[in-house]
């Protein structure tokens, strides 16, 4: 655990967030389902996080990022906004897997698997390890068809997946928060930390493909 | 034409560009027809273009950024580092039409309007009147049929539209470059500087089309 202000952003999802976390507790957050609105929100709701923690940027020691995977817009945004900080201000970044924010959110239960919607029938797709409360990634995260997954994941953790899912009822719900990104960049500081950021890229996994919109 | 530090961002194509501009004269550039490597370039190309122009980050303005249309991802991936900079160091952001920097760049020619490629065969388009060799707009960008606009365009530019364009010989190729954003952004900074841009947003024209990838 380290004793760092970071500032921590969260926008892999509908869910845009930022929040300021200091040897893994929360000091301020502001956090908002604002379905496409990521490009509006970040700076305010950072000066907001900022405000309610009685800190200024100033203080800031390192900035930590959800990096995916997720939505490949939302990833872009997130990261864009963190590095043009991080260059500004000369700040390392801590890159935050998704995923494992998502076990780490319900760790009462210590989930062994998880998935969060891609498109369409895809899911993205991991597993973890237990020690301590504390989610190890034991697999890198794969996309593929939700019923590859259904056997392994009735133990699990879904994010966006009611729509495509049918029996699995059991499986509990992870919901994205810049507050389990922030916690876990805490914990994983020395692991993770990347002093000059520049070259970071998403987490996209699924190789890219090129949209008429792109 | 006012005597500020720009640093000016061009990302809204496969072009990507860190200009450093003052009373409209370039002092620094770096920038690479690099497909889809934008966010790992920009901090790395903004240093480049520091350095040359014997300028540090705590010596800049104001940040220029070419707002549109183009490349949705581009364009969320430039405007989204420029906003972590404003935000951090506090600076005003200059948002610049992209078609209009395009006609600046053949200002010895003043097309009196001009297309980018969008998609399929899809163009954005828009026109201009000039004055002391300083474009306009004179009317909103549009997104339309190549075809719709190919008389109208005889006298025009292009950008990326070589692969659509059939017997449109004589056409004038531009090529967006952060230079140009940078100096328009020193000849309109009073008109368009956004002192505190962080609800600013991409000019995508088209309605925004849900892919499978977003």
């Amino acid at each position: 655990m380290i004793s760092k202000n970071i500032l921590s952003i969260e926008t892999s999802s509908s869910i845009c967030g930022v929040s300021i976390i200091k040897n893994g507790n929360l000091l301020g957050i502001s956090e908002k389902n604002t379905y496409r609105q990521h490009n509006e929100n970040l700076a305010n709701f950072a000066q907001d996080a900022l405000k309610q923690s009685n800190k200024s940027l100033s203080d800031i020691d390192a900035i930590a990022v959800s990096i995916g995977p997720g939505s490949f817009t939302g990833l872009r945004i997130g990261l864009g906004f963190a590095k043009g900080m991080a260059y500004a201000l000369g700040l390392p970044i801590i890159p935050v897997p998704t995923l494992l924010s998502l076990a780490f959110s319900l760790r009462e239960y210590e989930p062994r698997n998880g998935i969060i919607h891609s498109h369409s029938k895809k899911v993205f797709y991991q597993e973890f390890s237990w020690k301590n409360s504390i989610p190890k990634i034991i697999s890198k995260a794969v996309v593929g068809d939700i019923g590859q997954y259904s056997k392994n994941i009735q133990d699990g953790f879904q994010w966006n997946c009611e729509e495509i899912m049918s029996s699995y009822s059991n499986i509990k719900k992870a919901v994205p928060s810049t507050e389990f990104i922030g916690i876990l960049a805490s914990i994983f500081y020395d692991d993770w930390v990347i002093k000059t950021p520049y070259e970071l890229v998403p987490d996209y996994i699924a190789p890219f493909e090129m949209t008429p919109r792109e």
